[in-house]
């Protein structure tokens, strides 16, 4: 029989009411003839309290011990799931990590799947037995509770999807798609039905957290589709799938946004080899995350180099710049900040073939009267760094420009 | 190097702040030069609410999911403990019943302990690491969770003494230490410094909750000294031991009592062979726990039978015995049910050697003008059931009958 990963995230298992809702989703996966392995998360809030009480024992706390405790949220709603099935008339049992087993690394709190053995499962599946999984969750070499990382019930349930050679791998949680931008900003947002894995990447790494990036990352590697939909409505999602799967597409496939970025530039910096490492580095250490990078042209021996990250990091960047600057490990005249900057930018793999959609952002914005600070590109991506007070203005200009509230 | 099982109850572990004052007592145990291995139960409250979401997903749930869920609650403590330990200094890791492995029978809810493999944990003690151990859980050999039934972190933690060759098992609770009688009945009742394994199962049975009666068996099995101590205070609790290990001892240990109970007698009943099952069949079917029984002389081939049983049992014992009457299996004239009364017991090894126990017991009861309504005895114990109005006149005319408020 097809198999089908069903994974339902914490809210959508918040109480047993919920957990009551999302198995008769899964009861009529298996009435249309699906073998069904649905991976859970814990109930909404229950790892924040565990993880809380950990870190009042010990900041410094044993990641092993970290893993053990967390971990007993997902045993709970897989339980609790595999007893509402049974109640509803669903041949259901309930595997914690461990049982699987789904062995992982020893890189407790953020271990890798190294192999799921699914014999036990597929014997199950040949009695009639629907599978529930504890998400999140593994076990290492040395017999240890592990866990995948926050959010790492995706990743679970991907992998799983991958290990079963399901045909679909859906993730419900509490939006129901992938939209071509936020519908708060624009009313004329249109949820996507299909969507390439690299897009989602890119999205995911620009602040849309409908899914885990690493959950993404791995059902692009193993092809596995995705689909994005929520507990909360009977409609249809958004597959995340192969580009070749995707038959039309617009040329631009959303507008993303991050809202509070900064500005930070060095002037006068001494244009040499390693300046860059001398620079990024210090900022590394410190834990920054920076995002774009851009360097002018050089005169007389000197540059400018200006990056973009958190707002909220700028004070500790500063810091460390000026301790560079001190040690003498860093010359720079010297640094610049904006904190009232925001990052719009369009992504599709469309532009693989398309020339001339990064002249159309730049005249669509130019248009609006929008000034560009900073510019980054990929393949399937253009960013732009802006004054935040245009943020919402660029996207709706953008989203109109690109015409995505028309299906291709 | 010695060892020694500590266990701690749900309201020993209730909070982080508890958590912290059990592991203060595990620390003084280590630096004491033993081997230790804590057991824990959940934090209290936990295992109720986990209970309650099952029953109220499914009245009739599939037990090993039961398992699986209620479980949990001892995984966090453990988890927690052993970080506690570390944070203060102690090397510890935490062990659920899957990992040890405690092995048991497949009769998941109220599984029997088969055997506990101590191998990894002598190893783990070898290299200094002490034991955290989830309490009231063990795997099947299909390889699924286990629970032992309530209270059942008592028994694992007796199970684990015993596998360890402990020369002690120390039970830390919300008492002190097993007490003469209820000190909120007289004064005088003192804190026993020792107890016979077979004393306390009698005052357990009698309804002295401070050991689960299973636990104290298991103890008595394989001679695991026991203590009884509170979490609360640094004073030494009551030792539960053997016999021998008891130089002196008062004739009676303690005096115990039960306060609901009701005496039901059937009037009039043909006195033949098979009667007695003819009536307690029914009961017990009924769920009816039936305590003393009591036949009179029989008269004209009639008899009558007295029984006692929880007062809120009364009515369903009416009627499975009506219904019996009106089926036909059963032949009586009348039922007489007495809900004012309540059981008052003496217990003590000492009886076996001393003669005249019972009479004064009945002496000391007349001297107050408490009239006995029905006597049982074993070899350790005399009960008797009086109006419930004398119950705490009876417990304290007792006491002081015995000598108890004195040591030995």
């Amino acid at each position: 029989m097809p198999r089908l990963v069903m994974k339902f995230g914490g809210t959508s298992v918040a109480d047993l009411s919920r957990i009551r809702n999302a198995a008769e989703k899964v009861k009529r996966e298996v009435e249309r003839g699906f073998d069904v392995a649905v991976v859970v998360s814990a109930m909404s809030g229950k790892t924040n309290e565990l993880v809380g009480w950990v870190r009042e024992v010990s900041p410094f706390y044993d990641a092993r011990e970290y893993d053990a405790v967390v971990s007993s949220g997902e045993n709970v709603t897989a339980g609790l799931m595999a007893l509402t099935l049974q109640e509803i008339g669903v041949p259901a049992r309930s595997w914690q990590g461990w049982q699987v087993p789904l062995k992982t690394t020893s890189a407790h709190g953020a271990a890798r799947i190294e192999d799921i053995d699914t014999t036990l499962l597929a014997q199950k599946f040949e009695e009639g037995l629907h599978a529930v999984i504890a998400g999140f969750q593994g076990i290492s070499p040395e017999g240890r509770i592990t866990t995948l990382g926050r959010g790492g019930s995706d990743t679970s349930a991907v992998a799983f999807a991958a290990a079963l050679g399901a045909e679909r791998c859906d993730i419900y949680t509490d939006v129901d798609g992938v939209y071509t931008t936020d519908p708060r900003i624009t009313q004329k947002a249109r949820k996507l039905e299909r969507i390439a894995y690299e897009e989602m990447l890119e999205l995911a790494s620009l602040g849309a957290k409908v899914l885990q990036t690493r959950s993404v990352e791995l059902a692009m590697r193993y092809n596995v589709r995705l689909q994005v939909l929520s507990s909360f409505s009977d409609e249809p999602g958004t597959l995340v799938c192969a580009e070749e799967e995707i038959m039309e597409s617009n040329v631009v496939s959303g507008v993303a946004y991050s809202r509070d970025e900064a500005k930070v530039t060095l002037i006068g910096v001494a244009d040499r080899p390693g300046v860059a490492a001398g620079i990024f580095g210090p900022l590394a250490e410190a834990g920054i995350n920076v995002d774009m990078i851009v360097q002018n042209i050089s005169e007389d021996g000197l540059t400018d180099m200006t990056f973009s990250c958190p707002v909220d990091e700028v004070a500790r960047a500063r810091k460390a710049l000026d301790a560079a600057l001190a040690d003498g490990k860093l010359a720079f005249r010297e640094v610049v900040t904006d904190t009232e900057t925001a990052k719009v930018s369009i992504v599709g793999i469309g532009m693989r073939s398309h020339s001339g959609v990064a002249q159309k952002m730049f005249a669509t914005l130019a248009a609006e009267g929008v000034n560009i600070k900073v510019i980054t590109t990929s393949e399937i991506k253009v960013s732009v760094l802006i004054d935040r007070k245009y943020m919402e203005l660029a996207v709706q200009a953008l989203h109109d420009a690109f015409g995505l509230e028309k299906a291709a």
